[in-house]
């Protein structure tokens, strides 16, 4: 393994090798002077000029990434006004998600709604009902924080074993982005909460509404009303103008569209909260209100979507990992499908219920390897196999799939989805 | 001034006053039944299904945020192919500016440099001479930190005055994004830099070249070559597939399309480094290698682009601040014209060298005010008046003007550039 900052002479050595992949120059000064037939063979400086400050008023991703896209699976879902897509993670690198690549579901369409309709309503059980307008929420004093939103259903195609061919398909329902919003306590509290008040049920403003219910404390503690990401107004489907930031807590309860928020004695076990988004265990009974996502880690280079393209020698290993329970603490990384374990290094330290970026800088050697990364969070859990957690959860299971992911990644430097026993 | 997190009774008042603005519903249990006429006139929830997530595989913002987006000044440049747009600043709220909307300059054009065609070439007082393609670059450990890149003139204009009549113009050549690369000093380790080596001259593939010297300190410390930005490629505009990053010092250092590095044993003082970018001072002389960015900050709300458009009551006044020297540590806010000043809330604790959001919340008594932020870094140095910059650096400069901001905003809620003596 190479160390983090200083480079191994055996990078040197693939540069000077590397020639035919435009290496090195031959070393000493006079050869510096020397043109490297590659660079006259390529244009790789202008000729002209290029393109003014006026051409891109609002710029979009250059045409050579318009592979760099989200997807989703024809096949996962009936229709693709009620499904998913997913981020590309597999090319993207740090921690944060454009809006414009960012993982998103809702169950009947994302709808165009303007701030001039938009009302959000605070009933129930409250001292004061109220309905705020767009422009109210703005008053209230604001926070930001960056928080991941993951789907319960994340990886959850993999139970029965590998199933889709790419790790944005296997964990790409997930984003991590710069909220910007009210906390939802401050709106609670601006209607007054009665003694009997102990839920909250929070609906959108699309035709699903998408009920949830959400337990009171929760509510109180760190939810944000939320009307900005990455510092720019909401995207049109991920809720503008409003929506609801659960930190976290499942991606079902971030309701988009935010327009109602009752306060009820319990919870209201609506159809999406009873049917779906609970976990079917082995003897056929369903856990619910299972809210929380649990650490988990996934190697997002190479994977099958992004194969090693070079021979061996230096190889960047990196990927993502979270916890809904606080801050990635450590994470550590296997080249031997979980015999051995290295510790991987973290771009900077973890942050509560957000993405942390980690990285192995290894020697490859140039044979196959079963690539893994376990992650361990502040509450000092620490991430399962897949076959542990079927131990536990048996296979009914769809959602809260943690388990360790494995990519086969075979001496050509392609890689594929696998499990080991 | 309210408290950050608790609402005040005012805050409930005007919610109570303002059903005319779609307020609070009359108190009461009953009353929450009633629909709020505003509700029923405008259609606020969804009477049909909305797109499905196949509609956009990369998201624009939704038509409604069309004003959101980088602006050029057509008098400021000869033409848009050396010039300059302006980051929407007083749009977005958070730090992290969406590469879409990001500010950017070139001195050429944005030229279209495909991947296939890149190479980065280190020459000059090296052991070895190297040339490096893209995929080389990717073999490397990498790092990432969220930046602020500022432009030496942002603020230029002022200089004489209150001119340009909008953060977005007066502040806007900034922005702030999470970068993604390999640090300078591994590649420049590699070549090796021989003992004469004390600086390096860095180009870019642009017809400009835009050649730069940077001492070599600098160059071993934190610089970063770059080659994705807020997750993603960088957009072409932003120097795609790779650029310099140049951590708290000026823009234009941050050379885009990053093609050569020349170690040298001194300063190359070329045109755009001499001609350009220095500072003359009242007496004639001009002051170079002014690279640092000093402490500054700006209130982007309200601001003229960002009026206030609701009556006296809760307001909510927040802006951008960072320092090129370190961490901001404290910002202060004042409503007439730096008599009296409060501290702002840090969204945040303040990052080196990135950008912090502040936020102060008051209870607006629907006067005129004379609106200002004072930035303090943790260096201890304390941004000036523009009075107290041209007391020291008289009225020739263009560059590096971090003097204190001031907006007349009027009963009526609009804001207006203004200086106070």
């Amino acid at each position: 393994m190479t160390s983090p900052v200083t480079p191994t002479t055996s990078r040197r050595g693939f540069l000077k090798a590397g020639l035919a992949t435009g290496g090195a120059l031959a070393a000493g000064g006079a050869a510096a002077q020397e043109p490297d037939p590659l660079i006259t063979e390529v244009q790789h400086w202008a000729q002209g000029f290029g393109e003014g400050v006026d051409a891109t008023p609002y710029g979009l991703p250059i045409d050579y990434e318009s592979d760099v896209v989200r997807r989703n699976v024809e096949w996962l879902t009936a229709d693709v006004i009620s499904s998913i897509n997913f981020t590309p993670i597999h090319a993207l690198d740090g921690t944060i998600t454009p809006q414009g690549c960012a993982f998103e579901r809702h169950h009947s369409g994302a709808i165009d709604l303007p701030k001039e309709d938009y009302r959000l309503m605070i009933n129930g059980l409250v001292d004061t009902p109220l309905v705020f307008t767009y422009w109210d929420l703005e008053r209230f004093p604001r926070e930001n924080h960056v928080y991941f939103c993951e789907c319960a259903a994340n990886t959850g195609m993999e139970w029965a074993g590998a199933q889709l061919n790419g790790a944005q398909f296997t964990h790409g329902m997930i984003h991590n982005m710069e909220y910007t919003g009210v906390p939802l306590r401050t709106l609670l509290n601006e209607a007054g909460i009665r003694t009997e008040g102990k839920w909250i049920f929070v609906e959108g403003a699309d035709a699903s509404s998408n009920g949830r219910s959400i337990p009171l404390d929760k509510a109180l503690d760190d939810c944000l009303v939320a009307f900005k990401a990455n510092g720019e107004a909401l995207r049109k489907e991920h809720g503008y103008p409003v929506r609801l930031v659960v930190p976290g807590w499942e991606g079902n309860l971030w309701v988009k569209w935010l327009r109602r928020i009752e306060v009820t004695d319990g919870p209201v076990e609506s159809r999406e909260e009873t049917s779906k988004y609970t976990d079917t265990l082995a003897n056929g009974i369903s856990r619910k209100w299972t809210w929380v996502m649990d650490a988990k880690s996934v190697v997002t280079s190479p994977s099958p979507q992004s194969p090693i393209t070079h021979g061996p020698g230096p190889l960047v290993i990196t990927g993502l990992a979270w916890s809904g329970r606080g801050a990635i603490q450590r994470v550590d990384v296997s080249i031997d499908g979980g015999k051995t374990w290295q510790v991987a290094r973290l771009a900077q330290p973890g942050q509560p219920m957000a993405l942390t970026r980690f990285y192995l800088d290894i020697e490859w050697d140039g044979s196959e390897m079963l690539l893994q990364s376990r992650a361990m969070d502040s509450s000092g859990y620490v991430q399962p196999t897949k076959n542990e957690l079927r131990d536990v959860r048996g296979l009914n299971s769809i959602y809260h799939n943690n388990g360790i992911q494995t990519w086969w990644v075979k001496a050509n430097g392609e890689a594929e989805n696998v499990e080991v026993s």
